[in-house]
């Protein structure tokens, strides 16, 4: 005989599938759903759906969107793309309420060990957004590590011909940080990314 | 305007709602569920419904059952009989597959601090199984902390009239453990509760 029954095995491994849960995990899960009212299941459960059903990705910028194009790209300035790896990026970046422009999502980086070529990622589309637009900048804000600065090197170069200035997020020693706790490759790049003060 | 859209928004919450997911874990959730495909979303939402629905309580023992009396209840010896706090402390003896008696859950410890009398708890069900069936032994297993052995002790006082005898998991050193890392209280009931080897 199993374990568990039928039902609660299920859900169990159900939620196994989300990142970072172990079997542990979706018991304590599982538990929880089964101690819900009816109504509270249902809920969780139309959450599900409905995320699934009614989130697509905006056609200008590859984000999150209930519509055809997202609210981003719809109100704010468009000659100013910050260009990210990921939507989930667009929410660090929206939570600061500092950026006034547009969005690009690649859906990823150039990553060739892993197979992902320029042809993969939304590439091609940002280039056709510069093209037809007015894009006065285009910020690269991939992530610092190798892909991430890989990707936006390249990117930068096929943006050249095309006049728009391109920028980097700035790197650097994080602040409220202390050097002595900072690895040797952010801190030798705060040492050649120095400013004038 | 929200950071999120409304059906991601709308997913966080219900994810927030599990035992110890807080936003971030919610939204790492949320994305999950929006990249899977229809499929595996519907299969997601109808287990959480499925295991709402098919799962209630065994009448005689207050397991997880699919059925009016569970598995355990309908094949197993009912002459011993373990007491335990939850259902998931079935499911965590179940699994050494050494027991071969059947369960008793109680929802729940006699706990005054927290307004929970023993009548708040599965104890006049219990009763009534001793009296009503042929029992030997009463195993109590609930945790060793406080509530847990106040109740054991309690409901032991109420099962001496019926002549069943009423034992204790042992409790001591953890197999394993060393003595230097063991808390006193541990220590001292393992040195109380020595054995003749």
């Amino acid at each position: 005989m199993e374990v568990f029954i039928e039902p609660i095995g299920r859900l169990i491994n159900e939620f196994s599938k989300l990142p970072g849960v172990g079997k542990k995990t979706a018991q304590r899960y599982a538990y929880k759903v089964v101690n819900m009212s009816e109504a509270e299941a249902r809920e969780f459960a139309d959450a599900i759906l409905s995320a699934k059903r009614k989130v697509r990705f905006c056609r200008i910028c590859g984000n999150f969107s209930e519509g055809d194009v997202c609210e981003i790209c719809k109100g704010r300035d468009p000659s100013v793309i910050c260009v990210v790896k990921e939507p989930k990026d667009v929410i660090v970046l929206e939570k600061l309420h500092e950026f006034k422009g547009v969005y690009h999502v690649l859906h990823g980086v150039i990553d060739p060990m892993n197979g992902v070529s320029p042809n993969d990622i939304r590439i091609h589309e940002l280039l056709d957004r510069v093209k037809e637009n007015e894009v006065k900048e285009v910020i690269m804000a991939t992530n610092p590590d190798v892909e991430g600065e890989a990707t936006a090197m390249y990117i930068a170069r096929l943006l050249k011909p095309f006049g728009v200035t391109v920028t980097r997020l700035s790197r650097g020693i994080p602040i409220g940080s202390e050097l002595e706790y900072t690895d040797e490759v952010t801190l030798s790049r705060a040492l050649i990314e120095r400013k004038e003060i």
